[in-house]
């Protein structure tokens, strides 16, 4: 049995601060100044005050990070890793973007060493970045899957991934079909869902590049292993819109929204995860609230590639999972401190505000409960997966000099959104063990 | 004489890239892969192909900066030294921001001491960004300017600013008067102006905050020294427009926009700046173009205080002067690679694209012309300022795997601007001589 304990500020959420009323907004979460994180064999198995604590640690050895912040793990619960090469890449709307700069990258993962490369440099970059768990794009190409799954075991990540469905409006290097879609995905299913600590999820790419037939493979796979994950895009951009629902016109009754597509096809499952949304209605969050599902937020991206606005506040309001995700390539940054820099001033921009509070909860408890893996990662629960981060408030001069001025936890979390990236990430651990060290 | 060259690509630009036909483009920019730049004394004596101009440099040393990317310094066209320590507060809208966070920081700027400690921080970061030139807000207190001036001229930095004139709707602590404001910026511009790279605006906060009398007395000072400069705040955000406007029914005539009450005091000078102008309307953008002022673009600070979106594509074809500004503590960066990130993002959402070579002549030349210095800074032309960054595309693992991908000097722009924040600035050179180094 191994047995260790981290010394330092400690956060982590119990509850969604969204739900309750401003004056007891500090229900939510517990905050230890002076914290102590006790772990066993990668699991969580106390946290409190170190005052309180320390009496009964005996001789485990203890990590000193005083002076810095351990919150749980990020979450990204929308990324790409075979977009890690152009991201930043210029001037598109998402279907030029998609023909102009994504195809021609993803062409490249049928080389299964190429894919291990970037899945390599990937998973470091999530690291390095203080994301613990991801829910992740890989290429049509099982290889893709298989190079990603294989590096996130090594490092022992729980992570969600899945091989893409695409079989047509795309190119022909990029397609398969209904049967290899079915056929590979089961292989990797198969040998992959559950190993370590990963997980996969059927992932039609949208439901313009998969045909009606992929669709109900996709169904299918998920009737068959009912513990998988659905991820997808949906609802990102206006014209993408209007596309799929032309494209349906026929398949699905008429007034059919983009959404109701996929439900159309029975994926709207507790497990299905809903890229963007920007474009959804409150017919369709109500409907997500319905199935379960959710949705994930992508602020970079949706303001890179001139999406919109989400509707956060709404989204709040109908009460739906919504997670954080970065949509690197489409996103800017691998960041999830940046992440909420954007959605702070998205939500801005419509007259609202996003609280530190709220904003953290995001990152962490509220996307794993929308990943339904708030039950092993997100927070500090007695039994849940010691994956956390180690903010450095002093990372930067400007930031050293702005927390001097913080009075509180809440402002230190909101500094940290603002003025945080990479370097604030002192360090980044997976079930209990250094995984990135600045 | 002191005589030096580099050598690195070089990249400037020697007119508008918006003002030609794209075929045309390249004529906007020299750039040389292998380039040499010169500096005699400070000054730039030539830039051009290494190989051209190895053969006459005799025994001139050349730093070697093979690999990296030289562009003239950035310019800040609007900038508070004093909110350095407040920058990312949280939650308001610009009046209540300024009632709860920025004139409470304001105030500890009467003493000397505290102004120099922050002066020199604010100078250090602008420099860690590669800012070589900024026009900056100091406070109400003359000691602020000074203490910034002091600091700036041991630096030997080219850079404007001047005590902030506010006579009624602020704190009592914050407040000057007419007279006391007419005495001490003349005492600031004496002492101040033409003194090293130093220059002087005049600083009324904004309309609300100036009463007509002070407004008059700002008039006064620049009649009395045409050779300084105007720097103010207009049209930022509704609420603000609405309000000057009402405060202005009386004394100036019926639908006298907030922009022309400045134009009705006389303060629209060809060396007048005026920061944000969200809300500016054609009518607004055609005065500032016939008075030949200059609006000062703030994007990270308009999305952080939900301002709005820039209408920057109708002031580029209306053709006003139009500057790159961080509004540090309204923004959220030093960096003006990230300001060009979020300008894209606004542009993007207004259904148009910021290309790389607009953006880069933007925080430039462009700057340097809405400034009126680009006869001293923001290019390369022979006996201009030697200001100048080194860019590093190697700063971080995602951007040397980025550039990697990168064809091209334009995409390698973008991809600074997308990706690339105060470490991607290796160096940064003032008038020739190395001010920061990474």
């Amino acid at each position: 049995m191994s047995r260790r304990a981290f010394r330092a500020s400690i956060l982590h959420f119990l509850r969604d601060p969204h739900e309750l009323p401003h004056a007891r907004v500090s229900e939510s979460y517990a905050y230890f100044e002076d914290g102590l994180l006790v772990v066993e064999d990668g699991l969580v198995t106390d946290v409190g005050e170190y005052a309180e604590h320390a009496p009964a640690l005996g001789d485990t050895p203890v990590v000193d990070y005083r002076g810095r912040l351990i919150v749980p793990g990020f979450l990204d619960c929308h990324v790409h890793y075979p977009q890690t090469g152009m991201i930043g890449s210029y001037g598109e709307e998402l279907l030029s973007w998609l023909a102009t700069y994504t195809y021609p990258a993803e062409r490249a993962f049928a080389d299964l060493d190429h894919a291990r490369a970037v899945a390599e440099l990937f998973l470091t970059e999530l690291l390095r970045n203080g994301t613990t768990t991801a829910l992740v794009f890989a290429t049509v190409h099982a290889v893709s899957a298989q190079a990603l799954f294989e590096k996130a075991l090594t490092l022992n990540m729980r992570l969600i991934s899945g091989k893409v469905l695409m079989d047509r409006n795309a190119p022909a290097y990029l397609c398969d079909t209904p049967e290899t879609a079915y056929a590979e995905s089961k292989a990797l299913i198969e040998e992959w869902h559950g190993r370590g600590r990963l997980l996969y999820a059927v992932t039609p790419r949208f439901a313009g590049s998969s045909s009606p037939e992929q669709l109900r493979v996709a169904k299918r796979l998920l009737n068959e292993h009912p513990d998988c994950w659905l991820h997808t895009h949906v609802a990102e951009n206006k014209s993408e819109v209007a596309w799929i629902q032309e494209l349906y016109a026929h398949e699905c009754a008429p007034g059919t929204s983009y959404l109701g597509v996929y439900d159309h096809f029975g994926l709207m499952t507790q497990r299905s995860v809903f890229a963007h949304g920007v474009q959804l209605d409150d017919a369709d969050f109500e409907l997500v609230a319905k199935r379960r599902s959710a949705v994930a937020f992508c602020p970079t991206s949706n303001l890179f590639l001139g999406s919109g606005l989400f509707r956060y506040r709404r989204a709040r309001e109908i009460d739906i999972k919504l997670g954080l995700a970065t949509d690197v390539g489409g996103g800017t940054s691998f960041s999830q401190l940046q992440s909420l820099n954007e959605a702070y001033k998205i939500v801005k921009l419509q007259g609202d505000k996003l609280s530190a509070l709220e904003a953290f909860h995001l990152a962490t408890l509220g996307s794993a409960e929308a990943l339904e893996l708030d039950d092993k990662v997100g927070s500090f629960r007695d039994g849940n997966e010691a994956d956390f981060v180690v903010l450095d408030p002093n990372a930067t001069p400007l930031l050293r000099f702005r927390m001097a001025n913080a009075r509180g936890i809440e402002e230190q979390l909101f500094v940290f959104m603002t003025l945080g990236d990479d370097r604030a990430i002192e360090a980044t651990y997976l079930a209990g063990e250094r995984a990135h060290a600045r």
